[in-house]
Formats: structure tokens, C-alpha cells, sequence
């Protein structure tokens, strides 16, 4: 027996229908969505504690960078959820040519990178070593040498890689910053909801969710991290910089692959705690959340979304936002350079 | 009665007797040095919950800097006890002219900056709003405007200045980050120490200090931080230049004065946490310990030096590293721009 809630409103001009069917719901969205695992663990680079504590270290050791000015928090700072406030954050050397997305969760994305230009956050980390743009070391042995001079590292590289003659290189830099990443999964309560407990969200969430489905955003935005496993156009129904307030244009995946139908592809981005990760869009080109989803609406989905879809929709988004793991709140105390 | 205490080495060529006693050594120390307080409290701005609190969120936020890529703990990271592991730092649009010290303890200081161009925290706040080489703000409602859009900080700043018809203003940004680092204490075993305990340090840390106080160290780190409370000309028997690495001559504080006596001249930094704050010296030329210790006696004091009066001295400049208060080992999540 289908139960239906209506929900009544005194607000004026409703576009879009304020409903839900609470079973049906449940089902659309067991079947578009998936709750987080515990982590995101890979066989080629399995989690062992101290390797999570050394990459710990290192994502936070700004002596990776050529001129100890950068880290991986420089662009993924605990404070905005693992993002950067800034539209392009600077790297060692160099501007970021794009928006710095939140690393929590992002292990679990089927590439790296807005262009999908690296392969998993291992991968990512191992070329930051070099990027102008992130660390901007000329070469490996730059930064393995100096952190073969710091005892404590040599100490936490054998600990952390014990099988490996020579424990600090590039490899095993990416490997225990890969494997730190792998841990930082947010749980909130739309996992809770998904896992069964159908309270875990309010009726105007509920609405949020429906709506969110109805007007087509799951059809990307799907999957364990609602976002990040798949490429698509931003821009299919009209250009996204007529109402982004983008400086440049960029031509995205097109840039790797030169095929003229690559052209302002991106990846799409996970929306998990997205309430957090303003500015927002591949050029961080728009704060307001609410105005994101606008954008989306028009050069996405070809629609107008009405005012109270874009609060419902937020409502929803709200939900997406998790705890960040108790270890991950607090930074590390490097070792001395002594 | 005296009880002498002899400590014998099997070491080679001790150009340097050591030993000391105990009575002696503690009368020295409470003579030239003093525990530090429960915080730096002033009277212009006195410490409030409400304003630490503020405070501390306003520290680690970046979008105080024109770009959003710069906040106080670019500068003075947590995980290198609030200092930074460059030479010189990036700010928004400038390097920085000279390294960046610990902020822990520093609201203890005489004066602010290594030329002493800023009165106090309160005043280097300020002043680091619109300094292209710190935020970069042309002007201070820019930066004022961006904090009123977002709701959380109306709401903060007003219970951080109640009696203010309007509290978000550049003076009160600076009085809540100068009453937050007004906290940022680091008691250590030397304040045990200091305060009666003379167990506090052992026998080795004690003839560091003995031998710190003997060749003139403690002439200039003297008071409650171990310096900080003075000027001194950089090279008073040698140019510092002969022997760190420093790329260029640094007038000191005659780039303000225009005084030729003050060319040189910098503020004696304070030796608390000093283990933790490499690398060393106004220009951050130097980046280990023991060779800055070197080089100061050599510059400054007219001595060379052996390797086991630069050991003991170390193993005293060790016990002036200190606890960071709790509350400051974590950052703040900051308000979403939402």
C-alpha cells in the first residue's frame, strides 16, 4: 500500500509539485545512490596504519615543496573541508589552473583531477611532486633527498614500507599520501538514510531529495559520492560561461585528448559536502550555492529552477555534508628539521 | 653550603669546564629569566571568550586576503608550531620580506616584526590586512564587506563586541586575532624549572644553561621569552653574511630609522619553541640549529664554539619547547560562504 504525504504550503506560484511517495523515494534512491564503505582501500596500495600516520605527515609537510612554501593542505586545508576558499589556489611555483575540489572522499572517484588527468590519488600525489603548480620540485630526487636527512622520516619510511631496501622515494611518498586520502570518507546522514533509516532525513529533505531526482540532476550526479564517476559537457543546453562569472573559457578534457567532443567536458564533481567546498564550478568562478545550482538547472537541464526547488535542492545538498574522520580534524606536528 | 656538582666526560678536548651548582645555576636563572604568565592580557583589549573565539577562526581564515589564498596560518601553521618552514613566505601578492616566527608567545614581545615596525599583535593584525606581502586588501572595506555577506560572522562579532553598533571592522578583526594570540602560551619544563622545581631539567640541560649564560647567550635572550625584549646589531664582530647563507644584506631596522647605528639592528627573537621554528635567522638563512648557535657565537660573541658547548646548549634550547595549548592544536571549520 502506497502511503503519499502532501505537504502544503501557503507559499506562492509552486512550479514544481512538493511531493513524495516515502517507499518509492527509498527505492529511486537505493537505486541511484550508494552509502559510503568504510574506506577506500586498493590492493596495489593496501591501508596499514603507519602508512596512514607517514601520509598523514606528508599530506601536511610543506618540505615537499621546492621552496617549503606548499602543501597538500595549502590547497586542502581541514578548515574548508579539505578545499580552498580561493578560486585558484597558488602552488609552489605557479597558479592552480583550476578550482581545488575537497580531497575527503575523493579516493573514491573513478579519475583525479577535473580533466581526469590522473589516475587515482596516488597518482595525483606522485605528480604533484614535480607539477610547477603544486610542489614544483625539478626532479624525484630533489625531495627524497631532503627528507632522507630528517631522521624521523627515515625512521617512518622503514616502519611504513619494511619490505622496501630503499623505503624513501617519489613511489612511496604518493603510496602513504594515497593511502592517508583512502581513510577520509565522510559519513553523514544520507548514508544513514540509505542504509535503511528512512528518518534520518526531515520531509523538507525528503522533498530536497525528490526533486533533486525529478528535475534530472541524479542522472550525473548519482552513485556512491552522488558525483565523480563520470565525465559530462558543462554546458550541453547553452555555454556556461554566459552565467558563470568565468574569466576564461577552458576547453577541459579536450585539452588531453584534443577530440573536438571533448570540448568543456569535466569530470562531475561529487556534491558530498558541498555546503562546504564554495567557490564553486571547475573555475570557482561562483560562491553562492544557490546560484550554482541555478546555473546548473539552465545550462544542464535546460530549466528555470524556481526559487523554492534551488531551497529544497540545498536542503537536500545539506544533507550530504558528513563528519570529517576525528583524526582528520587535527594536523600533525612535523618533525624538526634538527 | 655549596654542593658542587662534577660531571666527567671520557670526551675529548673539553675547552669548556662542565659543571655547576645547583644553588648558583637556579639564583642565575631566576635572575635573568621568569616563568610565563597565565596569558599576555592588556588592557586595551582584554581576553574574552567570545573574542578568542572569534579570534581563532579569524586566524586560519583565508578569506581575509584579497584572493582567499592567504590567512595568518600561511604564515604560522600549527604543524610547525606556528612558523613556517620557508626562508620567506608567499603573502597574496608578495613574498615576504623576512621569515616568519612562531606566533606562540609572541604577543609577549616588546615590539612585533624582526625591525620592530609593528607595536603589537593587535597592530601586525591590523597592518597585515592591506600589506601586499601579508592579505592585500587595497583598502579595508574590501575586506570588511566580504565578512558582513556572511551571516555567521554578523553573528560572531557581534557577541564578540556587544557595545559596538558595528562590530565587523578592520580594528575589531585585529582585536579578536590579537586577543586569540594573546593565549597562545607554551609553558615548558624551563617554567617548572624557573618556578622552584629544579628537578625539572636534568643534569645535562643544566650545564647547557650554565654554559648558555657563560658565553654571553643569555646577555640578549634574557626576560620571560628568552629574548624578545630587545634590539641587537646582527654581526657585532663579523658580518652575519660571512657565514649564513643569506642571498642579500638586510639593513634591519635602519630601513626605518635611517639612523646609520640601527643598520644591522633587529629585535632580539625570543628562544622559546626555537627546536621547532627552522629555519633560523631574520632571512631564515640557516636551517640548522646547531649551526646557528655556531654562528652566533661567532658573530656575536667572539667565540668558536666547540660541538659539545653547541650540544649542551641544545639540550637546554630543547627544554624552552612547550605545550600548545589544546584548544590550538585543532582548527576551526570555518563559516561556508552559504
Amino acid at each position: 500500500m502506497k502511503k503519499f504525504i502532501f505537504i502544503s504550503f501557503l507559499a506562492t506560484g509552486l512550479s514544481y509539485g512538493l511531493e513524495y511517495n516515502e517507499d518509492d523515494l527509498y527505492l529511486q534512491a537505493k537505486g541511484l545512490f550508494a552509502p559510503l564503505p568504510e574506506n577506500f582501500s586498493i590492493s596495489e596500495n593496501p591501508i596499514t596504519p603507519e602508512k596512514v600516520y607517514l601520509g598523514k605527515l606528508l599530506f601536511f609537510e610543506r618540505r615537499l615543496s621546492i621552496n617549503n612554501m606548499v602543501s597538500c593542505s595549502t590547497c586542502h586545508a581541514i578548515e574548508y573541508y579539505y578545499s580552498s576558499p580561493a578560486s585558484k589556489q597558488m602552488g609552489a611555483l605557479k597558479l592552480q589552473p583550476r578550482n581545488a575540489p575537497t580531497v575527503l572522499n575523493s579516493a573514491g572517484q573513478f579519475v583525479q583531477h577535473w580533466i581526469g588527468n590522473r589516475k587515482d590519488v596516488e597518482d595525483q600525489a606522485f605528480q604533484s611532486l614535480t607539477g610547477p603548480a603544486a610542489f614544483g620540485n625539478s626532479n624525484l630526487n630533489t625531495v627524497e633527498e631532503k627528507l632522507r636527512k630528517i631522521q624521523d622520516y627515515v625512521d617512518l619510511f622503514k616502519k611504513a614500507f619494511p619490505n622496501d631496501p630503499e623505503p624513501i622515494k617519489a613511489e612511496n611518498i604518493a603510496k602513504a599520501i594515497g593511502a592517508f586520502e583512502r581513510t577520509l570518507l565522510t559519513p553523514s546522514r544520507f548514508d544513514d538514510y540509505l542504509k535503511g533509516n528512512k528518518k534520518a532525513l526531515s520531509k523538507e529533505e525528503k522533498i530536497g531529495l525528490q526533486t533533486f531526482i525529478n528535475v534530472g540532476c541524479a542522472s550525473c550526479h548519482n552513485g556512491t559520492l552522488v558525483g565523480g564517476n563520470s565525465y559530462q559537457k558543462f554546458g550541453i543546453l547553452e555555454p556556461y560561461w554566459k552565467y558563470t562569472k568565468s574569466e576564461s573559457i577552458d576547453n577541459g578534457r579536450f585539452e588531453i585528448t584534443k577530440n573536438e567532443t571533448d570540448k568543456y567536458v569535466f569530470k562531475v564533481p561529487s556534491l558530498r559536502n558541498v555546503t562546504q567546498t564554495s567557490p564553486y564550478f571547475h573555475d570557482g568562478s561562483v560562491d553562492s550555492l544557490e546560484e550554482a545550482i541555478w546555473i546548473m538547472g539552465k545550462v544542464q537541464l535546460g530549466k528555470d529552477l524556481s526559487k523554492k526547488e534551488i531551497q529544497y535542492i540545498l536542503k537536500f545538498l545539506k544533507t550530504l555534508t558528513g563528519d570529517i574522520p576525528k583524526d582528520a580534524m587535527q594536523p600533525p606536528i612535523l618533525p624538526a628539521s634538527n
